[in-house]
C-alpha cells in the first residue's frame, strides 16, 4: 500500500493524481489532501478518498467547510495547513501539485521529513533549486518529476550513468503561434492565444507555451533535477509533442520517451517508480500518427527562452525574477492591458532592473518575488 | 582492461568490432581472433592486435599463413579452431561475428566456458534459440545483442522490469523495393535489389532486407533474446531507420532508441555495457532530419515476414528451415536462376514439405539445415 498526500488536490495535476489513485484503490491510500478555494470539489475528494488530514486556503474557508466534513478528518488551513499536509502525515510520497510560491515551504517541510516528492510545483526548483536539491541530497530524498518532459528524461535515464550523458533535449510544441512571424505576433489577441494546438490547458500555461516561457522554466527545472549544466540542455521544436523529451549519451545513442499526451502517465510513473502499472491511456500508434516533425529552436523568434537560459546561467534570484515578472505580464495580457509581445519586454526590463542575489535564502527569494511582481506590474 | 575474442574478425561486424577496439587501445585486449579465408586482412589484424591465439578456415589456409605470423601466436584452424578461439582463451567476452551455422558450436562452447557473448551470429538464436538461451541461463551468461534493432530494445529495457513490457517493436526500413507493388516486384533485377536506400550492405542482407526475411529473422531472435511471446513483438515500417526499435510498457509509455546508422554503436555498447563510452559516430540531429515517418507493416506485401512469425510460433526446426531455404533462394536469385518473387515461394514450399522436429538437438538442427538447403535448391 502506497501512502500519499496531495497538496493542490483540486487543480489540474491534483485531480489527475486522484484519477490515478482511483484506478488502484487497493494500492494507494490518501493520508492528506490540501486545496485552496474550490470547496465543492475538495469536499467531494475528502469524502471519496477519506484522508486523515485536510487543509484549505484560509480560516474562513475552513469554517465554511468544517460542518460538511466526514467524522475523523482533521482540518487545517492556510500556509501552516499546507505544511501539515505535506509533512505531518504518514504519507511516504507527497505530490506537490499546488500552483505558485506557497508550494515551496511545504515542499521543503516534506523533504525535511524524508518524504519522496512527486514534484509538480514549478517554483520549487525554479526559485529555490539550490536549496531544495541540496536538502534532498542531505535527506536522501528522491524528487520524482511530474511533468511530461522531465518524466521523459527521468525515464530515459533508467539504468544509465549520469556521467555518460552528452545532452538532454526537451521538446516543445511551439504553442498556439508557432507558425507566426514576430510581425504577426504583435497583433494577436487573448482569444488567439488560448487555442493551443495539441491539448487544452489553463490560460496561464497556454500563454507560457506560446511565449516559450514554459519551456524556459522547464529548462531551469531540468538543470536542477538532473544536475546538468545549461550547455547540456537543449530544446527542440516538435509540433506533435509525441516524443516528450530525450537523452543523448556520449556513445551517440539517443534514448527517447514517447506517448500520447496524458499527464496521468507521468503522474502514475512518479507514484509507482521504479515499476510501471497498467494505465488506461490509449496506446500510441506511430503508424496512425504517420510522421513526427522537428525543427531547430529559434531563439530570436522565442526570446523568452533565450532569457530563461540566461537567467538559469546567472542563477541566484534571476530565475525568480523571470518567473514572477512573467506571471504578472501574462495576467496583464489576459486582462487585455498589454499586447502579447509586451510580455517578453516586461520580463526583460524587470530582469534588467534587478540586482541578483547569488545564493538566496527563502526570505530573499520571497522578497525578490514580491519586488519582481511590483516592478512588472508598473512597466 | 576488457579481454575479447572475435570469431569472424574479417567480416563486416568483425572489422567494425576491431574499429571499436582500436579507438580504446588501453581498455581492450584481444585474446583471440578467428577468420575464414581472407588471409591478407586477417594477417594485418593479427599483427595489429597481437592475439595469443588465431584461427583460419582450414588446414591449407593455416599452412599458408603460418610463416607470416608474429612469434608467439598459436595458430588453429577449422571448426575446432573456431571453438578454441571462442572458448579456449582468457577472454571475458566473445564477439560471435562469424556468418552461418558454423558459429553455433563455437558460441555454445563459449557459453559453456562462462564467457559473455556479444551476439552477432544470427543462426545462434534462429536455429538453436531454445538450446542457447537455456544454456546461457544455466551458466549465468549474458547474451548481449550486436545488431541495431536488438541493441535498441536491450537499451530501452535498461532499469526496467520485464514484466512491465506490453510490446516491443522492431522498425524496418522496408528495403530497396518498399515503394513497389507486388506486380512491380515480379520484374525486379539483381541490380535493382542491391540498391539499399539507407546504407550499403552485403548482397545477401540487402536482398533479405527487400524481402523482409531479415526482419523476420530478427523477430525470431528477439523472441529468444527477450523471452517474449510473438504476440508481444511488432514490426513497423520506418523508412528513415532513425528509431532503431522501441519498447512499449504497460503504462503506455514508449522508450525508443535512436541514432545515425552505425553498427559500431551497438557493437561498442555490447562491449562496454552497462557503461557507454564516447564514440566518434556523428551526433544525430533530429532538426536536420526534419521528419520521421511510419507506416503499418503490410504482411500481404511482405509474406516472408508473415512466414517468419509463423515459423517462430511453430518453433522447433521450422525457423532453421526458413533460414536455410532463404539462403539458397537468395543465392539462386543473385545467380540469376530465379526471379525475386520466387524467393518467397521457395521458402514457403520448403517449409510445407518439412516435418517439424519439436525440440531439436544440434544434430537435428544440422540435419534440418542440410535437408532444407537441398530441398530449396531443387525447387
Amino acid at each position: 500500500m502506497k501512502k500519499l498526500s496531495v497538496i493542490g488536490s483540486t487543480g489540474s495535476i491534483g485531480t489527475q493524481t486522484l484519477d490515478v489513485v482511483s484506478a488502484y484503490p487497493d494500492r494507494f491510500q490518501i493520508e492528506g489532501l490540501a486545496a485552496g478555494t474550490n470547496l465543492e470539489l475538495f469536499l467531494d475528494q475528502v469524502k471519496r478518498f477519506n484522508p486523515k488530514k485536510a487543509s484549505v486556503g484560509s480560516k474562513a474557508l475552513a469554517d465554511e467547510i468544517r460542518p460538511f466534513l466526514p467524522q475523523g478528518v482533521q482540518l487545517f488551513y492556510g500556509p501552516e495547513g499546507l505544511i501539515e499536509i505535506a509533512a505531518g502525515t504518514d504519507a511516504d510520497t507527497v505530490v506537490t501539485a499546488v500552483v505558485g510560491s506557497t508550494g515551496l515551504p511545504a515542499t521543503i517541510a516534506a523533504i525535511q521529513e524524508g518524504k519522496t516528492i512527486g514534484l509538480a510545483n514549478k517554483e520549487t526548483l525554479v526559485t529555490a533549486g539550490h536549496l531544495v536539491t541540496s536538502l534532498a541530497r542531505d535527506k536522501g530524498v528522491s524528487l520524482l518529476p511530474i511533468d511530461s518532459e522531465h518524466s521523459a528524461i527521468f525515464q530515459c535515464l533508467n539504468g544509465e550513468n549520469k556521467s555518460d550523458i552528452a545532452q538532454i533535449t526537451l521538446t516543445a510544441s511551439g504553442g498556439s503561434f508557432r507558425e507566426m512571424t514576430r510581425e504577426q505576433l504583435s497583433n494577436v489577441t487573448v482569444e488567439d492565444a488560448l487555442k493551443h494546438p495539441n491539448w487544452s490547458m489553463g490560460a496561464k500555461i497556454t500563454i507560457d507555451s506560446a511565449t516559450m516561457v514554459n519551456k524556459g522554466l522547464e529548462v531551469i527545472e531540468a538543470h536542477w533535477l538532473f544536475d546538468l549544466p545549461y550547455e547540456q540542455i537543449g530544446v527542440l521544436l516538435h509540433p506533435e509533442s509525441i516524443i516528450h523529451s530525450y537523452v543523448e549519451f556520449q556513445d551517440s545513442s539517443i534514448i527517447a520517451q514517447l506517448g500520447n499526451p496524458d499527464m496521468r502517465v507521468p503522474i502514475q510513473y512518479a507514484l509507482t517508480y521504479p515499476d510501471r502499472w497498467v494505465s488506461k491511456t490509449p496506446r500510441l500508434s506511430l503508424a496512425e500518427i504517420g510522421s513526427l516533425n522537428f525543427r531547430e529552436m529559434d531563439f530570436i523568434r522565442f526570446p523568452c527562452l533565450r532569457l530563461a537560459f540566461e537567467c538559469g546561467k546567472i542563477g541566484g534570484t534571476a530565475p525568480s525574477v523571470f518567473n514572477a515578472a512573467n506571471e504578472i505580464a501574462v495576467a496583464r495580457f489576459l486582462n487585455r492591458e498589454i499586447s502579447f509581445l509586451k510580455i517578453e519586454s516586461i520580463i526583460e526590463e524587470t530582469l534588467s532592473r534587478h540586482k541578483v542575489v547569488a545564493s538566496p535564502d527563502l526570505e530573499a527569494i520571497h522578497e525578490t518575488d514580491r519586488w519582481a511582481r511590483e516592478t512588472a506590474s508598473l512597466l
